[in-house]
């Protein structure tokens, strides 16, 4: 594929209007918004409001006259629309760590007399350390099994009270089939919770069609809520009545305001939120969902996959370093919108990109991980690109002694 | 006092330049900074910083650059100053109510074989709740006991793991007496956690000096951190190497980038945290600290109490309404900075005076609160604002037909 073909893809790219939507700084290719979006332009302007105008004018009066209460219901509902679930499934609330906790308890609580937490290794951590922490608190009523990802489903059994995968692996990109593990966990009576942190606003999901019960998810990738934005978690409507989260607070009470010394749950997915809602957070994140609503999901993924798809045969096409291997599915319906390359000298790649305004990822030891937002990226951008990392790799600069003599000094 | 006295004060008052460090509303007088303190003006460009240029500008690099990862023990360190603490004993994260249930079942792990938490009724619920939905969690492994505050302790025995006390009152303003109820928890053998929410840049206390446990306390209120802020919480450094938090995420991990299956908590206060850092909360707040810094603690609580004082003896001095009933101790050293009246008809006197621009709070069924938040406020304002609730408890709108007619459509 020559530049000028990629620049035809652009002026056909229903999405190309989304890319003055935000703000990136001139000659940046940024490849990293899985790790953290980028700010949406309208994210300053209402940062500014929030901050000015409800908070320094309204005061505490912004709680309802800007209706700052209703936020993390409403930021949910909008977020629910992206996900294939209904308004009052999803709640913007805490991390995606704790939401985790929440529900992972709440899956013991829908499954009395079930024991197993089953899940995988290898995949973004902090779920693992949830459930051994959840595990760990509970001692002999709950255990965890962590599988490797090709062992899980058949581990699957009369006493797995709930099954928590990545629905997108945090470095492969590797996607489950959703639809098939929920169908496999619910033949044997558990449950299912997916982590769809690298999943909304990236790749199309309809959690109700397919029957999910449970997800949780970060507002700050491709949905684009800023740095260490709160995360929201979904509770299929059929499951709230009985679901117990294990943290209990003011915020999550049948009736907030009348101060009662006793915990009475709110009915439906308010039930789930324990303190008190995070506004600048969730204003941020209301910002990056209202324009992620703007763009229909399906094209969203089939963008994300076609630059990803040309970024992997631009570098191929230039004759790769055989050091160079795929660590992502060359199937582009088995990923997400990411890809990773393991190369020895990953890192040195990497820096070298960055050096050039090229933002990618680095994952220890030996990955060099490159995300496809499809909301900002433009298919001339990744060509670029992919022939600045394939010139890189040519370089082989890291051959060079006088390259690890400056690499130490620096 | 005449309200010349009053500004007499004000001429003297060393506090009196950080007036102008806030951003109010003209003409109003606002006293419920302990529901929601108002924006410090530095906040606005603060955030818009953050926002343009460390998030905008330098997107993910950013979480190194611009320190975002540091966030949570740099503005802890600094809330360890405003509270007689030592740097790596507070770090900022999560909500009040998620923090305290982190200690909670961190002080069940200091003292293995004690089940009982001990707390009080009628304070602010979400402590109660947090309890409640803890100890349902763990079934026969802990129980709860909430006793009236007098009640609290003489109950502490040889089953109690942890008290957990208010340190002021979210009513009524009353204070614990934090170093005697900690000596009694201690000789014991048990523990104290304090929710310092209205202490915090309030009420000068020194937890290292009375050998306090374990804390939790709030951002946005006495610590200006803007609505919904993120909370903080204390680990004496004593208790650091034993504690566990029972929610295990990636940030309080030791090696959070080594991305490891197997969750090693980190050393120190770092231990404490669960998901990624909510840097625009984290921003506001640490603006909001660093006002709080340039005061002197004793000043700011000795202020606080001289204009609830004041308050108190004008509205008084006018002859009040005999339904009007002081809700709050009468001697300033049982007190936070907030003052309570009880009144049959508290929710029209609030809502009167706000319409004069006087923000007060209402809080069912009775209490009419006002907080005297020590770095805004004026002795001249707290003058207006008692003459104003007198003229207002003078007039009697309530006993005329019309004011039920009218309240009832509006």
């Amino acid at each position: 594929m020559t530049r000028q073909d990629a620049q035809g893809f652009d002026l056909a790219d229903p999405l190309a209007r989304f890319g003055d939507a935000f703000d990136l700084p001139k000659g940046v290719i940024y490849l990293d918004g899985n790790s953290l979006g980028p700010a949406p332009l309208k994210v300053h302007e209402r940062l500014e409001k929030v901050s000015r105008h409800e908070w320094g004018e309204g005061l505490v009066r912004s709680w309802n006259s800007a209706r700052w209460i209703e936020a993390p219901g409403r930021v949910g509902d909008k977020i629910a629309q992206l996900i294939g679930a209904k308004a009052g499934e999803v709640v913007v609330a805490d991390s995606t760590s704790v939401n985790l906790f929440k529900l992972a308890a709440g899956a013991l609580s829908l499954r009395p007399g079930r024991k197993t937490l089953l899940s995988e290794t290898g995949s973004f951590p902090t779920n693992l350390y949830v459930l051994q922490g959840l595990t760990h608190l509970l001692g002999d009523r709950a255990q965890l099994k962590a599988l490797a990802p090709a062992e899980v489903v058949a581990a699957i059994d009369e006493d797995t009270a709930v099954v928590v995968l990545t629905h997108v692996h945090f470095k492969s990109a590797q996607r489950w089939d959703m639809a098939a593990i929920t169908a496999a966990a619910h033949a044997k009576g558990a449950l299912v919770i997916w982590d769809l942190c690298h999943t909304a606003g990236a790749v199309a999901v309809d959690l109700n069609d397919i029957g999910a019960d449970l997800a949780v998810g970060c507002g700050y990738k491709y949905l684009n809520g800023g740095p260490g934005a709160p995360a929201f978690l979904f509770v299929a409507e059929r499951h709230q009545a009985l679901i117990q989260s294990p943290l209990w607070g003011w915020m999550g009470h049948a009736t907030p305001f009348a101060f009662e010394d006793n915990y009475r749950g709110a009915s439906g997915i308010r039930g789930q939120i324990t303190g008190t809602p995070p506004i600048l957070g969730l204003a941020a994140l209301e910002a990056g969902v209202d324009l992620q609503l703007e763009a229909d999901p399906a094209r969203v993924e089939a963008k994300g996959l076609a630059l990803a798809d040309l970024f992997i045969a631009e570098i191929e096409s230039r004759g790769a370093d055989p050091a160079l291997k795929l660590a992502s599915p060359r199937e582009a319906g088995q990923r997400g919108l990411h890809v990773s390359f393991s190369h020895p000298e990953a890192y040195a790649v990497v820096q070298a990109m960055i050096a050039r305004g090229i933002i990618g990822d680095f994952r220890a030891p030996d990955i060099a991980r490159f995300g496809f937002s499809p909301l900002f990226l433009s298919y001339a951008a990744v060509w670029d690109a992919a022939h600045a990392m394939a010139d890189i790799l040519a370089a082989r600069a890291w051959d060079r002694p006088e390259f690890h003599a400056r690499a130490a000094v620096t």
